[in-house]
C-alpha cells in the first residue's frame, strides 16, 4: 500500500473504519480546516467508498429542514442502518453555533452511535463548502455509514452544488410563501427528486402543491421520472415513512434505468474540476508567489500600478516556459 | 501598445469609451459568455478603469431591491451622473428573463441612455457569478459610466462574493420577516455599510430597526464605522435623497481615512485567486487533457476504476516533472 505507507495516516483509517467517533471527528475537522494531512487522508480513505446513499435534503430558512431530517434519521435508525448526517448552514451567523447546534441534536438522539451529526458553516478561504461537504461524506461513506443525509438552506447557488453531489435530492416546502420566494423554488425545481410539503397541516398546503404540478407540467425531466409529492407535519413526525418510500422510490428507479453511475459520474466531474483547480493554485502560490507576494500584487492593481491580465500571463508563460525549454 | 496590437479589439475599445451601447452590449455578453475574446478586450479595457465608484445593493427576495435601484438610479442622473446598473438574480428561473426584465426597467427610465442596465441570471460552467460580475463591472467603468450601482439577492455566498466588490454596500430588509429571515440577515450584517429599511411604513420597522442596533452594539467594526439606518418607502420614491446622503456619508469617511486603497487592494486579491484558479485550470485543460478525457476520469472515479487524489497528484507531477528536468 505505498499511499498510506505514512504510519500515522494508516492508524487513523483503521480508527475510522472500526467506528471511532473521535478519530470521525478528527477527520471531518481535518477536512473543513483543509489542513495539509486531509489529503493524504481522503486518498487513503477513498478505495473504502461508493457504499454508501446519499440523500441531499433542501429547502428556504424556516421550511423545518433540520426537524425533517431528524425525524427521517429516526425512520432510517428503526430499519438499523447507520447514519451521517451533514448539516450545512452557509448563512449562520454564529461561527461557534454550528457546534452547540450539533450537541442539541444529538442529545434528541439519545446519544445513539448510529446517528452522526455534523454542522458545517465557514467555507474556508480557497474552495467552496461544497468541496468540503463532498469531502466529509468522503470521510462518512469511508466510515461505514450507509446512509448520508445533506441538509442544507436552498436559497443560492453554493447550496444547490450542495445538494447536486447527492444520489437522490429532497426539495422542502412550506405553505404560505410570498411572490418572491416562488421564484427561488423554481430556481430548484429542476434538482428536486422528491418534493415534500412541510407543515402541511396549514393553510395554503394545496396551493403549493398546485403549484408544484403546474411547474410540473411546464417541462419534462431527460430521465422521465415525474418527481412525487409528500406531505409532511415533520413536528408530529407525519409523513416521514411516506417520504421514505418516496426516496426508495426514486432509488428504485434509478436503479431499474442504470442511471446511478451516470449521476455519479457528473457528480465526479464537477468535483474533479474543483480539485483540479484549488490543487493548481495552490501549486503556483507555493512555487511562483506566497502570500506576501499576493498582497503587494494585489495593492499594485488596485493602484493600476499592475495589469492583472498580465500578471496572470506571466504566470501562465512561467508554466509554458518551463515546458518549450524541455 | 503591444496588447490592443489587435486591431479589433482596439476599435471595439474606441467605440466602448465613446459610448456606443451596442458595442457595450457586446462586451457584456462577450464577459458572460466568457468568449475567447473576452480576456484580451479586459486587459486593453483595465488601464481606462478605476474611476467609478461602485455601489452594492442587497437584500432578501421581496425587499423592494429593484425599485429602490431605480429611485436611486433617478436621484443620481438628477445629479447628472452617468450609470451603470448590473442586476444579479442567480435565483431567477427563466434564463430568457433576464432580458425581458431589462427591457421592462429600461423602459421605465424612458430610454434615458444615461442610465444601462443589464441582468445577469445564469453562471458559466467554470467559474462564479462573481468574477463575471466584477468583469462587467469593469466594462462599464471602461466605458465612463462614473457610478455603478450592482443589485443581488442577498440569501448565499455567491451574493455577499458579489457585494464585497463594491466601494460601498448597501443592506436592504424590511419589516415581517419570520426567524429564520432574520439569521439570513445576520449572515450579512457584517458586509452592510448603509442600512436601509424598506417599506418602512409597514408595521415592524421600528422593531427591525431595534433588531439592527441591538445586532450592532454587540459588536464592533475594525474601521469604527457605524453603519446609518434609512427608512425608505421605495415605491413612493420616499427616502431616496437620504439614502443617497448615507452612501455619501460612508464614502466621505473612507476617503478621510484613506480606506479605499485597502479596500481595493482586498477586492482584487480576492479576483486575483479567482482569475489565477480559472487561468490555471483551463490551460491544463487545453494541455494535459480534455473534456472527453475529463469525462472518461469521472466516469472510471464514480466506478472505483481510478483514485482522484492519484490523478491530481498525476497532473502535478506533470507540471514538476517539467520543472525539474530544466
Amino acid at each position: 500500500l505505498p499511499h498510506t505507507a505514512n504510519p500515522e495516516i494508516s492508524g487513523w483509517v483503521e480508527r475510522i473504519r472500526s467506528g471511532d467517533a473521535r478519530a470521525l471527528a478528527r477527520a471531518i475537522s481535518a477536512v473543513e480546516d483543509r489542513r495539509p494531512e486531509a489529503q493524504a487522508l481522503l486518498r487513503a480513505l477513498f478505495p473504502h467508498t461508493g457504499r454508501a446513499r446519499v440523500i441531499g435534503m433542501t429547502g428556504s430558512p424556516g421550511a423545518g429542514k433540520s426537524t425533517l431530517v431528524d425525524q427521517l434519521a429516526k425512520h432510517y435508525r428503526k430499519e438499523k442502518h447507520s447514519l451521517g448526517i451533514i448539516a450545512v448552514d452557509p448563512t449562520s451567523p454564529f461561527s461557534g453555533g454550528a457546534i452547540l447546534g450539533d450537541r442539541i441534536r444529538m442529545l434528541s438522539h439519545h446519544g445513539d452511535s448510529g446517528i452522526y451529526i455534523r454542522s458545517m458553516a465557514t467555507r474556508g478561504a480557497l474552495g467552496g463548502l461544497a468541496a468540503t461537504t463532498a469531502d466529509a461524506a468522503t470521510v462518512l461513506d469511508a466510515a461505514g455509514r450507509d446512509l448520508l443525509l445533506i441538509e442544507t438552506v436552498g436559497v443560492g447557488q453554493d447550496e444547490i452544488d450542495i445538494v447536486r453531489l447527492a444520489d437522490v435530492t429532497v426539495v422542502i416546502l412550506v405553505p404560505g410563501m410570498g411572490d418572491d420566494v416562488q421564484s427561488i423554488k423554481a430556481g430548484i425545481m429542476e434538482i428536486a427528486d422528491v418534493f415534500v410539503i412541510n407543515k402541511s397541516d396549514r393553510e395554503g398546503a394545496e396551493r403549493v402543491e398546485r403549484e408544484i404540478r403546474a411547474m410540473q407540467s411546464l417541462s419534462q425531466r431527460k430521465d422521465e421520472w415525474s418527481p412525487p409529492i409528500v406531505k409532511t407535519v415533520a413536528t408530529e413526525g407525519k409523513g416521514t415513512a411516506e417520504l421514505a418510500e418516496a426516496i426508495a422510490g426514486y432509488e428504485h428507479f434509478v436503479e431499474k434505468r442504470g442511471l446511478l453511475k451516470r449521476k455519479r459520474a457528473e457528480h465526479w466531474r464537477t468535483r474533479l474540476l474543483e480539485m483540479l483547480r484549488d490543487a493548481l493554485l495552490n501549486r503556483v502560490l507555493r512555487q511562483q508567489f506566497g502570500e506576501r507576494e499576493l498582497e503587494r500584487y494585489a495593492e499594485e492593481i488596485a493602484e493600476h500600478q499592475r495589469d492583472p491580465y498580465a500578471l496572470i500571463e506571466e504566470v501562465l508563460a512561467g508554466l509554458e516556459n518551463v515546458k518549450s525549454k524541455i
